[in-house]
């Protein structure tokens, strides 16, 4: 805690890199690509995953597991979904190690184990899960499945930064099964939905929602529906997914129902996903100069308490004085934490919970037992006030709800003053180099849409669902159904 | 549902097998060995995580997350561990895929990706992680760490069997590190005391525990913990593991501390884990030839509620009838379903909850409106009887403890007439035959141990952790400290 946190505005990307490790949350590991998740990481994680969990579960999912390894030949199936991921697969090829009678203590891989057919390491689950689902679909009765799992998965990325973009990285990806593209459109769209409000009421981080481009989608999808977020530096951050697949899978696989009249019809197919990339997002976006700052929905300990005293007596004394206000905290259903360690500094553990962006710290010192008061600090706008120890538990509940909201405004807010319109393309490539969304006029060709990003480095994050006014791309002139969000991203 | 479930007396391997897929909880994929979880049976096994995941925390313990892969080096650092899981380790040797010339639209492992350094999928983790904890322990204030982390481990079998024996199977493993021996060896106790306790007041499951014989212990441990359950065809079932560590891995992997007076020494370790292999458990510790049984802590709903109906008018008559029991259920913190399927008959619900062993069976008839009556039955006893609706909630918070605790005492006595003392050889072959575990006298020997197990296919399940009467070993005659566990097993 010696080394001092970067600035965002000297160097941002080495801000984050640095708060990654100082607050806790995770490490490079000794495999290429590989992150820990640290303990203080995962407990964040697993907030996020439970309240996912609840709201996936209330619109009918249901979890279950399928096999981490997709054999090459189910793999390859659907065409463009392989293409999309050959060149990132890490590759099974052999099952078995053995002695090196060259270096004793040493292995090698037994090259008569080799495998018959090689094992891919799921990079995503369609094919293994569209196989399975072969065998479970014969009639409209066996629809709709609604299917999600929790899984690790593996992409083979050539630079990887933690959380952002790692060789294996933690994520839930739903697969569901319909009998009609309307129904398959309307959970597509239920998701993203789904996704949009998560990120923004619980995780408090503003997003924009709607298509991907065609150049930008998922390989293997008819349509990818996709929210966004802006981060502080102005680059954009894909935060979730909900893919539209059509009958791509189900023809792959050769997956048939047959409807109430006896007619046999290809299965309709969505699948969709948020991971551990959603970390990098919630640091990115309300992370300051101090070091994470957590909305309350998601800290693993909402508030934390620090003694100060010299003796033991005095920590017993305070301890006997906050054990009433610590009751009074959880039976209002608040997470709190009594950092009453013996070797530690306050001002040690002022700075270590504060880089851990803990929402609230109340600190108690000899004098408040006089007076019957307290500190109490909130990390969001880093102000502090006395107060009565009997306001304590009404404060903590404003507070709660403050920061929650706060930190959700300050990102809308954020996203509102960053978002341009940009009236020709000159006036485009200045915004685009100011970061942040700017929306225009495109006029829906690949081409096009190549083209700017060859000379900015901006893609087309998404295109609004509900088309605003038509108007001329602001490349070509040729017409456009209306104007879509570009950005630089990550 | 038509096919009928063969008899456990006729064929009690063929009853598991047919068991599994047709109470929905998993079946075997198209990848050789490895599993697919089925919603039913992942809610179980979602109940299982739930429950062991506070016990933990409970203690102490955090969660994190590991990389998946282990590169061979690390994994070779500690030798006999390395040794007991190098045949049976899944290999990645390439990250690539590319197209194949010869055949359009098919893929093949492009060889300019071999790997430097080929990674094993992680078959248990101590390796990755004792190589992560080297950077995370210079002194004693960094110790204890007391971490869990659940995921997806890989164990190349070649003989699989849903649940029990599977190549890539679900877990969780603690890993922990501790300043000294007598703090490592108490966390093993309290894992192996966490784990009995679980096992028997959660999954209603009775077993003894105690240590495993040096034959029989974790590759790289100094002396594993077990706990062990009778199946009912007699055969033992390992439910979980605790591992003494000792130092070996801090020494594989150069881990040591400064105490408070700033000498050095290696850091004591321990880890431990259950996996699906309850689900395993579950199923034949409590099944009957009508199908699962499952005990109401388990079931992913205790309860359901079929009703009898001709019209559309009657079920409309039977669900406001039963939307107030409902309430009432959900009330008194119990889980229910209204089986309210229009295209599937009473009789074909009342078989499909049979066999995934719901605990409590409630069907309603026009009658049952007209007398203010339901008939209840309960999974256990596969008893049933009518009774006034208004004493529906009495009966059933009757019934969820009775059926828990009934199962739980089912399988005491099933353990406690199944567990016999061997007065000599001749007879330990007799009881052996019968199924069920013999307490004998053995010399302690390696020698021994082998030879009973090449004799009479049985080994050691475990020593008690206090020492019964000393005796003299039923082959050798050689004093012995104390009766041992013997058991086939699964």
């Amino acid at each position: 805690m010696s080394k001092k946190l970067t600035k965002r505005s000297e160097n941002y990307s080495k801000w984050y890199n640095e708060l990654v490790v100082m607050a806790d949350l995770a490490e490079n590991s000794s495999v290429r690509g590989c992150m820990v998740i640290k303990p203080y990481g995962y407990a964040i994680w697993e907030k996020i995953q439970h309240e996912l969990d609840l709201k996936f579960k209330e619109t009918g999912h249901y979890n279950a597991y399928f096999p981490l390894f997709v054999p090459k030949s189910l793999f390859e199936a659907e065409e463009k979904n392989a293409e999309g991921f050959a060149k990132e697969c890490a590759v099974v090829t052999h099952y078995r190690l053995k002695n090196d009678d060259k270096n004793p203590g040493k292995l090698i891989v037994d090259e008569n184990s080799k495998l018959e057919e090689e094992l891919i390491v799921r990079p995503t689950s369609e094919a293994i899960i569209w196989r399975t689902y072969k065998n479970w679909i014969q009639s409209y009765r066996d629809l709709p499945i609604l299917l999600n799992q929790w899984a690790n998965v593996v992409r083979w990325e050539m630079r990887t930064r933690l959380f952002l973009r790692t060789a294996e990285f933690l994520w839930q990806e739903g697969h569901t099964a319909h009998a009609t593209e309307q129904e398959a459109l309307d959970e597509t769209k239920l998701i993203i939905d789904l996704y949009a409000n998560f990120v923004e009421n619980f995780m408090g981080i503003s997003v924009i929602s709607g298509l991907k481009s065609d150049s930008e989608k998922f390989a293997g999808a008819e349509e990818t529906y996709c929210i966004e977020s802006l981060m502080q530096d102005g680059k954009a951050l894909q935060a979730g997914t909900s893919h539209f697949l059509g009958q791509n899978f189900a023809k792959a696989f050769d997956v048939k129902f047959a409807d109430k009249q006896g007619n046999l019809d290809h299965v309709w197919a969505t699948s969709w996903g948020v991971s551990t990339r959603l970390m990098g997002a919630l640091i990115m976006s309300h992370g300051d100069d101090n070091g994470l700052v957590l909305p309350p929905k998601l800290a693993p300990y909402q508030i934390v308490i620090i003694p100060i005293f010299k003796s033991e007596k005095e920590l017993e004394d305070i301890t006997n004085y906050v054990n009433p206000i610590i009751k009074g905290i959880r039976e209002s259903g608040f997470t709190v934490k009594f950092d009453n360690r013996l070797n530690q500094k306050p001002g040690f553990k002022f700075n270590e919970h504060e880089i851990k962006g803990v929402p609230i710290r109340i600190a108690v010192g000899p004098r408040d037992l006089k007076e019957n008061t307290l500190e109490i600090f909130r990390r969001d706008t880093l102000t502090k006030k006395n107060l009565k120890s009997s306001d304590a538990i009404t404060e903590i509940k404003f507070l709660i709800e403050d920061i929650q909201k706060t930190l959700y405004e300050r990102s809308k807010d954020f996203m509102t003053t960053n978002t341009k319109v940009a009236e020709n393309y000159e006036d485009f490539k200045n915004l685009i180099e100011h970061g942040g969304f700017v929306l225009a006029h495109w006029d829906g060709t690949e081409e096009t849409e190549e083209l700017i990003k060859k000379e900015t480095k901006a893609t087309i994050r998404c295109i609004p669902f509900e088309s605003n006014d038509s108007g001329l791309c602001i490349v070509t002139g040729k017409k456009s159904k209306g104007m879509v969000f570009f950005a630089r991203s990550y």
